[in-house]
């Protein structure tokens, strides 16, 4: 079964190693005392790879990790606070949309889609704006794979003395955030991005005194991660029923982390499939969208071969048949397609998909030029 | 690793197939027209269980019931509406406690938790508050294992022109409903329940009608039920990132569901295992909370042993040792313990379940007298 299907090159859910679904075999009882273990290995084991353990709660959430970045924003931020949100891409768009739906005061800043915000603009904004409580950005922005700077925009959040959510979905556990180095009121993942486990929840690193401060503010109960957090600190148990083989795949995916190596290791794995599915690409003529400087090696853009044989539907069914699942664009000006690669995959796969993906495009009739190496 | 679990009787998570596991070892691709396939066919299954399909869409959703119950007050209930709620265990007073944090309108008709709520409540209730624009109830409430009258009350619902919004977590696939004589706006349940899937998502049958009425309604983002089905509806596909093992599972415990014979299999299956759950356990002298004419076939609360030796930790443990997870009580008057009779468990269970209770009673030198069947 595990070679049989098709391997995911996509952001999540991705391919996940055998031990981690074989993990879904046990029927867990919400209530008992093993499984209560289970979840606060779970939070322990993600607290350590930001160093948060001293600063920050770890606060599961069920549903996806939408549903924990809209706990985030209705928990953290008080009905009067203003929220300024940075977009570089469609999961940006949806931070503003969810102050919008929360009827949360906010403001947008927009760049285009190969540009990172800069601290800089933030530093203006927030001179301009002195009304803005928080700042809301996207770490790696996943609709291109752009890696947004951080650290530097945290510092100056923190400097004009506002507070930072950062929406880390697709980079948590891949690329290095130190909770004791960038100070922010919440970072939000979930289970089945780069820990590699399934999807089902979320999380939330929250910050002890701003979540402490957020009693009441949230719209919703099944989101209000203030409730959520105060239950499971009393009883070890989720508030309702957690999606128990989730959270069981998560613990068996963490602890396969930690024995790899943690995050440099996993860093460095995605690092290396990024860079080969890259230069293969490049000997394809297949061009990414980003430069190399700012490309996160989570997913890659790249642009559709302009040649009237090229559909991606086409394209997409030939590659899966060859047992790789690829990833549609997102972009409504450029026509392009995406590749991930996180997941239980390594160079091996990544080679294997770029030939692949040269035999479809031969089959296709579809040829190009070599572009040489984007590196 | 089937045999080696405990076998969890409670009302889920509860204890599945082997097979229903087994079908969590593919990753499944969240784009893929395979994947969509599979949650098209999971819907259809669910609108032929109330033979719902012309009046009624399924609309699924990431997270917890309480996630899904919330998402169907918040999206057909108008933010001008007012929810008569009936309660008379906890999961009525998380209904209230819901149009409460989203602020509609309600009022409450509290009945004893060894009540149900009648028909005539109902008319009288609707007729003295003709503001009341909704009425909400629990089928069977799970705090105690009660059934409510709801074909009774849904006749005198509609008698008012008033409409109906039912949390049948706890009953949905085990006993009747049919969506063509009860009239309901939303019926709401979950995976992890009596269809024997795992937990981590819920459901909505929603009214097409008044589902196709209330765009704009929800307070939420991610539990706008509206906004879910129109996107499904359009694509085939989820929202945001669907649990995609949680629904391959629920997709095999449905197949399965129809092979062992439907609902009316199903409700069989678990009404002998209530009986011989109820024989065994007065034979042994602990007594039912409920009178049998009022309890539902999903989990039975027992009066707790009279004696200064018992102590529900020490009893759960040592039962537990023996292979079997009871639940807890959840009522605050009485001193009480729950067992369910649902998920993939049959007679000889029970029968175990039951001499495992005896001899855990007589090893913590616990004696009572038999005080005769219930039934
Ligand atoms: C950066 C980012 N934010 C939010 C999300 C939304 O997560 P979900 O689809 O699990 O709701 C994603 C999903 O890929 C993402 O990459
Ligand atoms: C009747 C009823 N409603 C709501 C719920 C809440 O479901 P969840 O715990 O999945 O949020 C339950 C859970 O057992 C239930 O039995």
């Amino acid at each position: 079964m595990t070679t049989a299907a098709p391997i995911l090159l996509t952001p999540g859910p991705l391919t996940t190693a055998a031990r981690t679904r074989q993990a879904m075999q046990v029927d867990w009882g919400s209530w008992d005392e093993g499984f209560n273990q289970l979840t606060a290995s779970v939070c322990e084991q993600l607290l350590a790879i930001i160093d948060g353990a001293d600063s920050h709660h770890c606060v599961p959430l069920q549903g996806s990790g939408t549903f924990a970045v809209e706990s985030a924003i209705g928990t953290l931020v008080p009905r009067t606070g203003k929220v300024l949100v940075l977009i570089n891409g469609a999961y940006g768009k949806r931070l503003a949309k969810i102050c919008e739906v929360l009827g949360r005061d906010f403001s947008t800043f927009e760049t285009a889609e190969d540009q990172p915000t800069t601290a800089a603009d933030v530093d203006r904004l927030l001179h301009a704006d002195t009304a803005i409580t928080h700042v809301a950005l996207i770490h790696c922005e996943t609709s291109t794979g752009i890696l947004n700077p951080l650290p530097e925009i945290a510092q100056v959040v923190k400097q004009h003395g506002k507070r930072l959510i950062i929406d880390a979905m697709s980079s948590f556990g891949a690329l290095p955030i130190d909770a004791r180095a960038v100070p922010f009121d919440a970072l939000i993942a979930a289970s089945g991005k780069c820990l590699e486990g399934v999807p089902g929840m979320g999380f939330v690193f929250a910050n002890k005194q701003a979540l402490a401060a957020a009693q009441g503010n949230c719209h919703s109960l099944a989101l209000d991660l203030f409730d959520q957090h105060a239950y499971m600190a009393k009883t070890g148990q989720w508030r309702f029923t957690p999606p128990t083989h989730v959270v069981a795949a998560l613990h068996e995916a963490l602890l396969q982390y930690a024995e790899a190596g943690g995050l440099p290791a996993r860093h460095q794995r995605y690092a290396r499939n990024c860079q080969v599915l890259l230069d293969g690409m490049a000997e394809l003529g297949l061009r990414s969208f980003l430069p190399a400087a700012i490309q996160a090696p989570i997913i890659v853009t790249f642009h559709a071969p302009q040649d009237p044989r090229y559909q991606f539907k086409d394209f997409y069914e030939r590659v899966k048949a060859k047992g790789f699942i690829l990833y549609p664009g997102k972009l409504t000006q450029v026509d392009t397609f995406r590749v991930g690669c996180i997941g239980h995959v390594d160079t091996p796969d990544m080679h294997a998909a770029v030939s692949a993906i040269a035999d479809v495009l031969h089959a296709m009739g579809i040829t190009l030029s070599s572009i040489g190496s984007q590196a």
